[in-house]
């Protein structure tokens, strides 16, 4: 064991330096939408949110990953945070969803993973949380988990996913940049027939809006008709969905994470989440049969905290009314867009099981294609 | 009463002349998406539906109408059809969907009118379904009526719209070439700060997913930033929701109605009607919070009409497996973001209520902003 | 028209009178459930809240009527207060649905009536908030209306029920005790196999639960087998549906309205609305596939009226926690299924169309029942 | 480990016999519903469904356990079955129920534990289902569990449930009677503040009906007021919710699940689901707010079994009509109220962690109010 995490080092290690060679969408000068993005670009945008990653890249067939994203610096269980789920297409694993829409909110870190792997790291939630001090009295956890399908390139059956993969990417979280592609959840996913993986962005809205920032965070693994930034690069490419020669099934799946600071209740949040589905159409992906598409998002805005024991019946708080919300709609769309093609921009080509090499998506024809459509700042 | 009735009949056929100057996008070289459209590129493609407008320009302010969608040529409240209805953004006052979404069937034509008539609506959709010969015990009607709010451009207080509008519309529905534009329930409708009105599509799915059609007409009057077959027309443009200069409130709502052929049962006709949403997405709309975003889906088949009474206890079918249902979604996708795109492009400038005058989408800017990002054959 | 107009006041009249040899359950010794009730055991316990009815007994055939709820004395359109809408089951017509859930708002009057008159009820609620004073510039208005099917005791196929009746319901609604019975949207309506109509309860929460008031009208128009108190009169009595010797279908449908002064926010609104399906559950109702059965839940609570427009971005309030639901629950449970027994003990033997004739609870055989059972006081 | 199993072979074989001695409800002479049951009064009398136990008594504080039930005897994953979940109050971990909502069926079997293992027990499952001969290739895996807190004798923190403990459930699972009370997921479960557990029962429809067969089977941790054939039983022994001198919590959970032989398809299903909680609001529940109560339906019929792969584009299949589904509903309702009461009846006073005892219900005093309440044939 200490062995395999030895090489599993090594092996980020090497990842991030290659990483480096590659550039996000808007450092290749792709402007998705029209609202300007926060400081990182990433969910790390909204205060307090922090981003973890496992991955394991073992052998020939082991291509998988955790990613664990927290939703404030704090014991979660504790000060719940408002939060809503959205099913996209409910062919998918997520975990605790019922009990997110019924009581309107989070109460352990998000994880994500593989689709076979989902029982292990609930496991590991709940053992977390149980150990946390001040839970010492829980007794019950609603552990989130969701997942897509790696199983093109990762060996899914032998379930290589540990508790303790699942802790380290809760342990090593990390606000700012948001380390993006062939990493964590992202590892082993394929999207639009090309290199999926994890990907980022955020929007901060002007301050007569309120000024409030919106992060998503993607783990791509679905399929369509890829589309940059309006571009129809994957008709172009001749690699699509439907096409005759190729066959791709769209199948696959997409989880998003949504996070603001703004005081949005569940229900708005909810409406949040419901229009991360229309930036994965902006993508070109469309919600395939096979596809489990779920959109989870949260506020952590201070105020709307919810403490798991309180001697007060009432919460007080100021929420963002329905008539505010369409600034905040917008902006999920686009981070949301922006985060599924940074998600594709940052992926590497990937030799996997039985062989199979899912290659990344082939940046300098696209950067061509952005140009010959005009979709790119020169 | 019969002056503005003949009145409103010759201005009604100025428009049809006008209108033929104006081109469809397809016409115009545009070509959404990578499926086939059926031989009207209209919902009508599909066999047996019909549409039917009736347009109200009368005066200085009346600017509305009715569009009447008809599943088929029978009694449809004595054959009803599978149907489902998911609200993309429920700003809106669609009558009928909860009881659709019960018995996951349609009993009515669809009327599409605006906001303050759908009462009238109702009544006369009740009224027609308890004079049909064969219906003379009918005690209980769903009355499915959807809307979106004309009153930029209409004296919508007024309450124009008569009973005997809506049943106009209903009697002259026919099959073949769909009227688009500033038709029906469109008359007064604004999109993306240009004039919006009905517009419609279709797909034909290729023989090895079934052959089956899809066809959709939409009723616009949404915003967000207008993209066009992925060009950034609205921000090319400086007319776009949250453009500094501008102030567009991108409200306003998008009525989808959804036909295919194909034996869908009311479960996937739900998953077919989320996925209009997608094609509403790729436009450029964000389902605002005054949005009223409603996707009506049906299947004519035949075999899955289900009769009011039946001996049997049982109704035997054959239904389309999960698994095919995916370019079914596609066509869905696809055919909702090209009849968006065709509201606008057969739209025509508008002048109404207090003098107000909403221009018509500048087809040859577009076209050129098209060609400029290679988004159109020539 | 005017000459109807007195003869209804007329029949009013004498209803009144007749009423009041009828008893409510809880007069009778029938003590429903755990918790007190408030002062008149009524929805308008509920501090602010008003109920008005129009009953049209006319001629042979016509014996409907339109029940209007009114959250709260102000402009309920410029002070819209959360609410929630719970489908039990959706084989019935209530109006506004969807909006009322994605916004979590009411902002007209709840209007009851028969089925195939919810149009002109939508009208008239849609003209009474454009006259209402400082709504002049309102061009969208979500009326709110439900109804019953009351065609077997009803011309309901003649629609008698105009504008005006649906605007006196609004104009005469009263606080105080509410008229139950054969009143209202209830004046033709059957209810396990007895006549059936308007009922109301309501619950005081001890003040160590909040001290909070819930109350509950239903308009009855369901089957099932009917159990009074937990005693099975349905069975007892040989009346109920299966019964091998007796064809009732059960069909019919419940409308039920639940009000508190409690702060609570549209989720947990929703949560109640819930459990009036288990009250009426408790009185043998079986939400048979015709049932409409709906529910429609409002805080009137001050602090969280919303309004229309504000200069504020947020909304202060201060809103029960999750933790201090389930007594608000139970508070629905026992006033739903109360108000179900009071709708029929108080609703008297009715005579209609073609003569049919319903019979009014046999109060004297059901007492006895629940003397023989233990279920009362004597 | 070896060890532990035997002595739990060894209790389980203990509780057997002291099982004997308890009576099933209607073996006591309470006759709930107007509906005759089937053969053994359990979900087992639906043809091909089975179910297992493995029941943890261990120590002083390990008292939990697993119930397994199984739709068919064959490969569940390549034969699935149509199925629908109904959440009637969300606070609750079961898992899979969103690709049950959008797929509409069921590819496990439905594993019932406590609320700290069900990530253990969505391993067992997934493992089972991968190793299953004939499903070498699949990757993907919707295990539904389910699962209460028996965390109140139950050391339940100690996670004790292996998924061996699970495996074992499975492979026990059969047909004809099934065990009740303290065993399997039931094993440390309190309902209405007596020992709860498991608990069966199922009605046989007319042959008019279609004479289909309807089973439930319960696993009982909840609250409220309990009443036993319409007998306040709870308030008559001064013990329930808000109770003055009682500080009983009503919260806990209650999994329900639905079988029927009837062609049923999953729209239907939900319908049927939904009514379960109307047969637990008639034994007095009130789905508090802590409460996770969850209704899993499905159907065994034959001819609606969906393969996982098929050549062909349809399925073909007879279901029930809509207008069928009253009696169906009925069934619901009437086998979910005696199949909570039969898990009372049947469940045994049961000292666990901390030396915590709970009562089970006094059947002698029950019997006797019951007499008083003429409840009861005798």
């Amino acid at each position: 064991m200490r062995i395999l995490f030895l090489l599993l080092l090594i092996l980020s290690m090497s990842i991030d330096v290659e990483a480096q060679a590659h550039k996000r969408a808007r450092e290749q000068g792709i402007k998705i939408g029209v609202l300007p993005t926060g400081k990182y670009n990433a969910i790390t945008d909204v205060d307090g949110v922090r981003v973890g990653h496992t991955t394991l890249i073992q052998a020939d067939a082991i291509r998988t990953g955790v990613t664990a994203i927290l939703p404030h610096n704090g014991n979660v269980f504790q000060q719940k945070v408002p939060t809503a789920v959205y099913v996209g297409n409910g062919f998918g694993k997520l975990t605790g969803s019922t009990q997110v829409q019924e009581l309107g909110n989070l109460e352990t870190s998000i994880i994500l993973t593989n689709t076979l792997s989902v029982g292990t790291a609930m496991n590991a939630v709940v053992g977390y949380t149980l150990q946390q001090p001040g839970n010492e009295q829980v007794q019950s956890v609603n552990a989130v988990v969701g997942e897509t399908n790696d199983g093109y390139l990762n060996d899914i059956r032998g379930r290589h996913v540990s508790e303790e993969h699942v802790l380290q990417a809760v342990q090593e979280a990390k606000s700012g940049a948001v380390q993006e592609g062939n990493v964590g959840a992202g590892t082993g996913t394929v999207c639009f027939g090309w290199k999926g993986g994890i990907g980022s962005s955020s929007r901060k809205l002007p301050e007569k809006a309120g000024g409030y920032t919106v992060g998503v965070l993607v783990q791509t693994n679905f399929g369509g008709v890829l589309q940059v930034n309006g571009v129809p690069v994957g008709k172009e490419l001749g690699q699509y969905y439907m096409h005759q020669q190729i066959k791709d099934s769209a199948d696959g799946s997409c989880m998003i994470v949504v996070a603001t600071d703004a005081p949005v209740d569940a229900r708005n949040l909810e409406r949040m989440a419901k229009r991360a589905m229309m930036g994965l159409a902006k993508t070109g992906g469309i919600a395939s049969n096979g596809s489990g598409d779920y959109v989870i998002a949260f506020s952590t805005n201070p105020e709307l905290r919810i403490p798991y024991t309180s001697d007060a019946k009432t919460h007080a708080a100021s929420t963002l009314r329905n008539d505010e919300m369409s600034p905040m709609f917008m902006a999920v769309i686009e981070a949301t867009e922006e985060a599924i093609i940074n998600s594709l921009f940052m992926a590497e080509t990937m030799t996997g099981k039985d062989g199979r090499t899912v290659e990344a998506l082939p940046i300098d024809k696209v950067l061509k294609l952005l140009k010959k459509h005009n979709a790119i700042k020169r």
